[in-house]
């Protein structure tokens, strides 16, 4: 397997998509008034994108209209420091949920009885580091 | 407790540094290229700020070298959809990791023998939610 410069294995994009395409839990960057600000979020890959849900009116929504965003998971042992980290870097915007696809995604819900949007964040960049 | 317009609870700053003084992995989004990219990181608290290493010359460098940047820990479980999270928003810096206070600090090495930068995250802005 490649390994980066500080000795890291280089995931190839289909071992990226696979570790995305466990769902769950991951984190989404954006830019909130020229701050970075982070958010942890539930979400369900669609070929090859990852969905989920905000209220609209929320500075997360907001921001992920039409933006650049980061979102990444991953998986990290604090005891052994193992670990891998699949970042997805690409627009964002908010779809119609009942897009052909979209009704029947198991996107987390965690504000319930809230409206909300559906949010696509396209896969523009993929990239994976793993340290065993 | 204050509560969001989601219906989130609101941590005060105090709430927000006693969990981020648990210390483990947080997750940092600096900007690289004018894109947003996240890392996960093992990171120390020291007077308020956060620690982290890296090493010289990588993307993470360059990226938290002088900027605005992101850090964030979290707990959340997906199966109860309880959680909470913690931002810290603020400049970074590399800092001589010889200065008062440093050396003795547990800031987590997680590739061994490379050489390294020690980056401190001042508390620019702090914040925290709560979903329970």
């Amino acid at each position: 397997m490649e390994a980066d410069r500080n000795g890291m294995a280089v995931l190839e994009e289909e071992e990226c998509l696979r570790r995305l395409g466990r769902n769950g839990i991951g984190r989404l960057a954006v830019t909130v008034g020229a701050l970075p600000v982070i958010f942890p979020i539930g979400y369900a890959m669609h070929e090859g994108a990852v969905y989920f849900r905000t209220a609209p009116g929320t500075k997360l929504a907001a921001a992920s209209a039409d933006a650049i965003v980061a979102f990444e998971v991953d998986q990290v042992d604090p005891l052994s420091h193992c670990g891998w980290s699949v970042v997805i870097v690409g627009p964002a915007s908010i779809v119609d949920p009942s897009e052909p696809g979209l009704a029947d995604l198991p996107i987390p819900r965690w504000v319930s009885n809230a409206p909300e949007h559906v949010v696509r964040v396209a896969p523009g960049l993929i990239s994976g580091r793993e340290i065993t």
